[in-house]
Formats: C-alpha cells, sequence, structure tokens
C-alpha cells in the first residue's frame, strides 16, 4: 500500500494531480466489496427486499455471522463488563497524538453525527418488519452528507430553524458575534418556535440534556448532538454563519429572489463548501500518503461504486473514535477540568467563535487506541460493543480480509510493537489481555480489533480502521447529489444551483479556517487547523 | 441506428451473444443525459437540495421549459380541446399493428402501472414543500420494478395481501383455477380484512372503479389499476399463481422454514422472472433490432448509468400508450362490445387463465399513434396534454435532440411518409392538422409529437419513443437490487437470496408462456405471446 502511494507521489510530476487524484481515490474505494451492499441489518439468514430497500436499516459490508462456531479455544463473546479494563488510559498517562488537534475530533464528530445514526429510544419509531426487532440495528439517517446538524433531518426540522425571511437560518446576536438562537426558554422549557406541530427538535433533544450543567447555554440546532460540547457547537456555528453570510450575500445580488431560492441556494453552497473541507482538510489529514486528495466530482461521474449512499454497520462502529478526545484541555493557559466543555456552551459564548477555534487547534487530541481513553469515555464503549453483538458482526480478521489486508495470526502482530521500550510495554500487556479474554485471534471482534491495531505511520488512526474509512468516505461524499455531472457540466444548471459568485465561494474553500477567515477580516495569523504546526512526515 | 444495429448483427458469431449485448444497452442508454438527472418536477428555476432528494417528485430529462417565448408564428399550447381531433380513429378505420398482439398492450400497462405514479387526489399525499403545487407533478412511485401491482406499495397493503401462512398471498379457488380474492364483499362495500387500520388497498381503490359494471368482479390486488382491465387482471394471476406456486414448492424443500422466509424468497423469485420477461420477451417484442437483448445482470454492474432508479415525467409522458387498444376484440369467435373486458373481470373467471391469455394473443393490437385511437380512449389523452403543461415540459424537438436524433424541420418530416396510398394520405392530413394548430415545428409538444411520428421499421412503436423508451427501461430494470453484483457473485448470498432450485427457476424464464406452461401442464400448444406467430421482419 505505501509502496503504491510512493509510486503516485513519484508519478505525480508526470500524470498530473488530477489523475494521481482519480487513481489513488479509485484504489481506496475499491480496496473493498462492491456497492451496493446485498446484506442489511434486517436480516440475518437470508436476502429480502424490504432489506434491499428499506433505508431505516443499517446496509452491511459483510453477511452477519451466523450463529456459534466451535474454535476450541476462549469466546467470540466475552462478557462486556470484563471488556471494561481495556478502554482507560492509566491515570495521568494518557498518550497525545503528534499529528492531531482537537479541532479533528471535533470535526469528526460534527461529521458523522449527521449520517451515522443509530436510533434510539427517544426518536420516533417507523412501522417495524419484525416487532421486538430493534435497537442499535436501525438508522435515522439520510444517509448523504447534508449537514443535518445545521439544516435539520426532517422538512419540519428545516422550517422551524429558519426565518422565512431572506434565505435566513434564525441566529441571535450575543455582543458582535451571531449564534444559534437557544433551545430552552422559561422555566428551563424548550421554546414553543422549536417544537410546533410535530415535534421538531424537541423529538431530537440533545441526547444527555439532563445531565447538563448550563442548560440555558445549549442551542436551537439541526442535530441532537451538536451541543455535545463547545468544540462540535463551534463547528456548527461557523457553518450557521456561513449560511447566513452567503444568504445575504445571495440577496444583494439577486434583489427579485424571494425567501426559499436564497435558502435553497444557499444551503447547495453551503454543503459544497462543506464537502470540500472534508476532503481537502478532514481526510488529507487523516491520510498516510504523501499528496493530497482534491474533491473533485469528476472522479465519481462514471465509476462504478457512483451508487446512491447507504450507510453501513460498519461504518458507525468503525467511527466512534472517543479516544481522540484528551482527557485535559489547556485553554488559554489555563488546565480545564475534565469533561469541561461537555453540553455547555458556555465557553464559547464568552470566548467567542474565532478565540475558541483557537484554542482547539492549540491542543492535542489524545492517540486513537485501546487503554487511552478519557475517564468520562470509558463507560460508552460498552455500547459499541453491544451494537456489534446486537447485529452479529463478523470479526475482526474477517473485515481485514475483505479490505484486502492480511489476516492478522495472532495478538501480538494486531497490537503492534510500540513507539518505545514503555509503548512497547504497554502494547505487549494489551496483547496478552486480548489472549486472556479471546483466546483465539479469530475471536476477536470488530469493535475491540478496529482500536487494538496501532496508529498508521503518518496517520492519526490504524490501518484498519483507515482503510475502511477511505473507502466509505470517497465513496459516500463524492456521488453527493449535488456534486452529479449533470450538474457540474452544463453551465446553466451549475448557474442555477450555486450562482457564478456561488461556484467562487466553493473554490476558494477548502478548510475550515478558510471560512472563518471570510467571516472574521480581523482573524490575523491565528492558526487554525486540524494538522499540529509542528507536526513533520516521518 | 439501424446501420449500428446490422453492424452488430453481423459481429455477434465472432464477440458472442453476451459481449454483442452489453454493447448494445450501453449505446441505448448512453444516448440520452447522464444520470442522476439534476432536475425534478419540483423545480422551476432553480436547483434545490429537496429536489435532488426528495422522490415524491419526477425526475426531468431535460430541464423545464421556463416561460413564454416569442416565435412569431402559431403556440405552443393550443387549447387542449381543439387537440381532441388529433385522436380518434375515424369511425371503422382503427389500423391495427402487424407485429403485436393484444398480450403487449396488456404487459405494457401491467409493467408500468406499476412505476409510472402521478399521484392523484385519492391517494394519500406527503407533506408539500410549496402549498398548492400539486396534481401531475408528483408521483406515489417506489421507483423501482417490484411487481407492487401484485405485492402492493407500502408495507401495510403487502401485509393484507398476505395469508402470514406458509408465505403465500391470498388467493381462491373458483372451479380448479386460483384468483385472487375478489375485492368487494357484502353490500359492496370493500372487505374488512383489506382496509386494515391504514386503510391499505382501499385507499388505492381501483380507478374508475364506480362506473364498473361489475364490481363484484373485481380483485383485491396490489395495484390500484390491475382491475382495469381483463387482460391487466390476467397478467397479475398469472404472476399470483407463480408466487404461490413457488412458495409451495419453497415449502417442501425447505420444511423448517417460516411465512416469512418463504414468503421474501418467493417474492425475490418472481420479480427477477419479471426483469427476465421484461427484457427478454417484451424489449425484444419492442425493439427494432436483427439480435436480442438478453437479461444479463453483469451489463450493469460497472456502468456509469447504473444509479439508483428515479422515474422521469418524460417516462410517464411517453408510456401513454392507449393507442394500441383494439376498439374490437375477438373472443373465442365472438367480436366484443367496445371496452368489454374494462373493468370487469367476469370474461377471466368465465375462461379461466389459459384460455384469456390464448385469445388475448390471438388478437391484434392498434397500431400506435394519432387518429388511431379506440372511441373509450379519447377522452383521457387531454390528461396527457395537460400533464406535459403542468410540468412545463420542453418541446417535441428538444427531446429529439437530447436522444441524439436530428430536430425535425417540417411537420411532413414528423408524420412521415405512410405505408400507402391511404395511409400517406392520413400522415399528410394529420401533418396539416398540426401545422394549423402549432404554426412552427418548434412549437410542437412533447405529447403530440411522440405519437404522431410512424411506427419505427420492424417495431410496434414510434422512433423518438423508441429511443427513450429504451434509455429508460435498460437503466431502470437492470439496476434493480436484485440483480445487483453482491448477489450474482457470491454463490452463498445468492443462494439465500433464491435458493438453488430458484435460481434454476429464473433462468428456465423468459417469457409469460413459460411461466403458463409451468403451472399448467396441459397447455399443449396454444400460442401465447406478444409478437404474433406471423409476422416477419422487413
Amino acid at each position: 500500500m505505501a509502496l503504491l502511494d510512493l509510486a503516485l507521489a513519484v508519478a505525480r510530476p508526470i500524470l498530473g494531480d488530477k489523475l494521481i487524484n482519480c487513481i489513488a481515490i479509485n484504489r481506496l474505494v475499491k480496496a473493498g466489496p462492491a456497492r451496493p451492499a446485498a446484506w442489511s441489518t434486517l436480516e440475518d439468514d437470508y436476502i429480502s427486499w424490504s432489506g434491499l430497500t428499506d433505508k431505516t436499516w443499517f446496509a452491511r459490508l459483510l453477511p452477519p455471522d451466523r450463529g456459534p462456531q466451535v474454535v476450541g479455544i476462549g469466546t467470540r463473546h466475552p462478557p462486556t463488563d470484563d471488556l471494561a479494563v481495556l478502554f482507560p488510559a492509566p491515570a495521568g498517562q494518557q498518550v497525545l497524538c503528534p499529528k492531531s488537534t482537537t479541532l479533528f475530533p471535533a470535526f469528526a464528530q460534527y461529521l458523522t453525527d449527521g449520517f451515522l445514526r443509530t436510533r434510539l429510544f427517544n426518536t420516533p419509531q417507523g412501522p417495524r418488519t419484525r416487532p421486538g426487532a430493534e435497537d442499535r440495528r436501525r438508522t435515522t439517517s439520510n444517509h448523504e452528507i447534508d449537514l443535518s446538524a445545521l439544516y435539520g433531518r426532517t422538512e419540519e426540522q428545516t422550517r422551524v430553524l429558519r426565518t422565512r425571511v431572506g434565505g435566513l437560518l434564525k441566529s441571535q446576536m450575543i455582543g458582535a458575534e451571531e449564534f444559534p438562537p437557544f433551545l430552552y426558554g422559561m422555566y428551563g422549557l424548550p421554546k414553543a418556535e422549536f417544537c410546533d406541530a410535530d415535534g421538531a427538535l424537541v423529538l431530537d433533544e440533545p441526547l444527555g440534556v439532563q445531565k447538563s450543567a448550563n442548560k440555558e447555554s445549549l442551542f436551537a440546532v439541526g442535530g441532537d448532538r451538536v451541543n455535545a460540547s463547545v468544540e462540535v457547537a463551534s463547528i456548527n456555528t461557523l457553518f450557521l454563519r456561513e449560511h447566513n453570510r452567503l444568504a445575504r450575500m445571495l440577496a444583494v445580488e439577486n434583489p427579485i429572489w424571494d425567501d426559499e431560492r436564497l435558502f435553497q441556494t444557499a444551503r447547495n453552497i453551503v454543503i459544497v463548501m462543506f464537502i470540500r473541507i472534508v476532503v481537502e482538510e478532514y481526510i488529507n489529514h487523516i491520510s498516510s500518503a504523501p499528496f493530497r486528495f482534491l474533491a473533485d466530482p469528476a472522479v465519481a461521474w462514471d465509476a462504478s461504486w457512483n451508487k446512491s449512499s447507504w450507510m453501513s454497520i460498519e461504518f458507525t462502529m468503525l467511527y466512534r473514535w472517543h479516544s481522540l478526545v484528551p482527557e485535559y484541555l489547556t485553554w488559554k493557559g489555563e488546565k480545564l477540568v475534565p469533561g469541561a466543555t461537555l453540553l455547555n456552551n458556555a465557553l464559547l459564548i464568552r470566548d467567542g467563535l474565532a478565540e475558541t477555534l483557537t484554542q482547539m487547534s492549540a491542543n492535542h487530541a489524545a492517540r486513537m487506541g485501546l487503554g487511552n481513553f478519557a475517564s468520562f469515555f470509558v463507560d460508552s464503549e460498552a455500547k459499541g460493543i453491544e451494537q456489534g453483538r446486537a447485529n452479529d458482526l463478523r470479526g475482526y480478521n474477517d473485515y481485514r480480509e475483505v479490505m484486502g489486508l492480511p489476516r492478522a495470526r495472532s495478538f501480538a502482530e494486531v497490537v503492534g510493537r510500540g513507539e518505545d521500550r514503555q509503548d512497547s510495554a504497554r502494547r505487549a500487556a494489551l496483547a496478552a489481555e486480548l489472549e486472556r479474554l479471546y483466546g483465539y485471534i479469530d475471536n476477536l471482534e470488530l469493535y475491540v480489533g478496529l482500536f487494538a491495531e496501532p496508529c498508521q505511520k503518518n496517520s492519526p488512526i490504524p490501518e484498519l480502521v483507515l482503510a475502511m474509512v477511505a473507502m466509505d468516505a470517497f465513496s459516500q461524499a463524492l456521488p453527493n447529489p449535488l456534486l452529479c455531472k449533470r450538474i457540474w457540466t452544463d453551465p446553466d444548471t451549475l448557474r442555477r444551483t450555486f450562482t457564478d459568485k456561488g461556484v467562487e465561494e466553493i473554490e476558494q474553500t477548502s478548510s475550515l479556517r478558510d471560512i472563518l477567515a471570510k467571516q472574521d477580516p480581523g482573524l490575523g495569523s491565528r492558526f487554525i487547523g486540524m494538522t499540529r504546526p509542528g507536526w513533520k512526515r516521518s
């Protein structure tokens, strides 16, 4: 793999950036099984029309594991409680990631909460095909990168978030800064405008809001997890401001347009800007390749993998990246108590958006992996394990195989060698622990195996996660309807989708910082980014 | 086009059937604009996320016509009443089609009523994006060939049609013959079992049932138009029997399977049989090519046009094939009164399925085109014209151009030369009438232009209809989820979708007659087919 990457890097001056990009993306997507998936989480033993067409189930990369296998040694499903020891970092010894700032996990969360959506008990239930069969097998996803965190997942949610004048999203000014409106009003009750006839946003009440220390600081936004932390809320605030900036710009340029056209056109521009950031900033940050990926929609137009998006259960599982979150943040020189930014937007409101993003970019993310979770996330990992079991996922080695990677032959091979003596000792202990729990390497569960691997060289994530993320990211992002051939090859349709000015705005945007710089001319030379300024390829 | 077809026919012995088939299908699909369509019937002037993702709107092959164009001569929209003269056949002079039996229009109707579904007032309404904007712009389609006429369009409809024992669909025996159950019970009211909690089938009450002479003969079926005629009801009866035959066969082979698995597996087999008949019997009947198309799913796997299906408004328009229906049918030697088979299943019940299909195969279809409609269809054509106008469709010539055909320069060119003196006189009169109504060739509306053309040589349909139908048929049928690469390239998944016996059954089925022959060993040498036995290529 790395060798092929190197060959591509060497060939770049001859073949050109666009062709190298196209070859590299096709290689990553085609490493895994062809789309569409035949199996979904509805199925255990056979394929049905409902499973092939009902997108309230997750797709599957591999068919389910069918019943118990006798392997002689160990077990495929150690008691969840026994696995709890695998996650926490030893007190005071969480290892930091050399490459990533905390802007990286914040963006990852904001992005994936938009479409990797396991249906939980507090969301409305659709008709069920099989009574009793539910939790952690179904999804509320729209299966597209549609910025649902900003705009809502449903028409009704979108409607209550709009002012219905000038194409704007509802917002409030606090001092000189624009924020989403607050969700809660008098007596700590949700404001009536956000409940509306169908419940709208309140049906998706921010998860864990009961635990919130500062409920009145939570925003009315499209996504139920945007308020999960200051970090995520700040990214949403950036896109809210961008939507409104663009809507105002479009209104000046097109004085006869109504609210609807201004809103729809601004949304089109913002969604494509977002996809560009996903590819050009975020994926390039994750990538270990010695060249940069481009958000070139043409790569997907005639590709065999350009099929309509359908989120897979494996994609949902592998994207549980809690271990990236550091136990301690330093904020303007002060060390915060663990979890201080969770469900509490006070810091963002106090310090403003630019300062918040600057502070996020000044902190290291933690190193992804087992034995390195912040204390406040340890409990949530049992859910990942349960989700894998509820869906009868195949083991870790089967997924390595389907992604074209060699099967691991031992637990020592999974955990790798470690970067220094201390790290090696920790990794050896982890391998011993895994062996004690699972006994036999083919018993190792996907969820545990994914995060038992060491981070890939030059990447903040491990090898199998990287392979699966790359495949899904490109094959879900580039087939977005707004990137389709008909729009981008017909100048009139392109103009009626984004306007000429909108296309320019899109082309000028490759990073979160690009957006902030347009909104905030006083940004100066502040560093805002996912890759730490001092980081160098090795 | 014809030349290329000939070249393909000549090259067949060298390249082989499969490759020729692949080249020919790709050529037909790629003749038109790339999928997915950017525009939908939601839009008039600009592209929105809702239009790109909300499949209750039709897709569009071409953007809407934007407002009045000054052309100097004539009008783009003559009064609908003035157009009424274009449709009826002169009394007693309806021309018959040399190639087709009436099995052909019956199958066309059964097929297309399943997915070309304009939302009418009596169907449940979803949330509307723009209040007031509706009829003939929206659809109730599932956008797939899913045999919804047999199984229902919704989960609830499917549920009330099932016995929930042995995977069977509800049916009744009348004498030795199996039919769907009757929909109406005592006092002419729908039976309670078909209303159920959500209304199910009764919300889609057979259209025009008020006019039915024989309401008690109507069947409880998945599609609201299955009872429209004996011809259509007979095809549905054939597939009902096939589903139940397969479910019984699967139950014998797999005694431990529950109702659900038996039902789902039988449905999978029947849907794929249906698609095979669409390609191998129906499309080959329509085609003018000197070779046969094969239902080879592999053709679509890596094709750039393999995108999820989305019915277009143009597809809905061009498939209004009422002129294929003859004024008079001869049934077992007797001439029936016009419209005798409409909304009245008495003949089917009296004569049985084999005899009904035999009689249908013994009658000529009428020749498709203006000036050749049976008297009982003349009124319905205004709806086609209105649908085109409600959706601001572009003109006939723009669609010729987008399909790679030359624009017509005169009305005489549109109507063609005629097959004999009488036909030539009729066609010349039609050209004069069109000129009087539209004035200028670029004013000609799509719907009128489609059926003003003469039938293509060796095909029962005209050139532009043929080009558009071929593109849509292949690009909607072959991307069916049941034909996807993952199912057909993994033997275990294939078996869990259809069973080995099911795959065999599929492979043995290329025509409606093949199905009937399996059900009815006494079928003997009866002719049942869409292409008249005496017909020869010219």
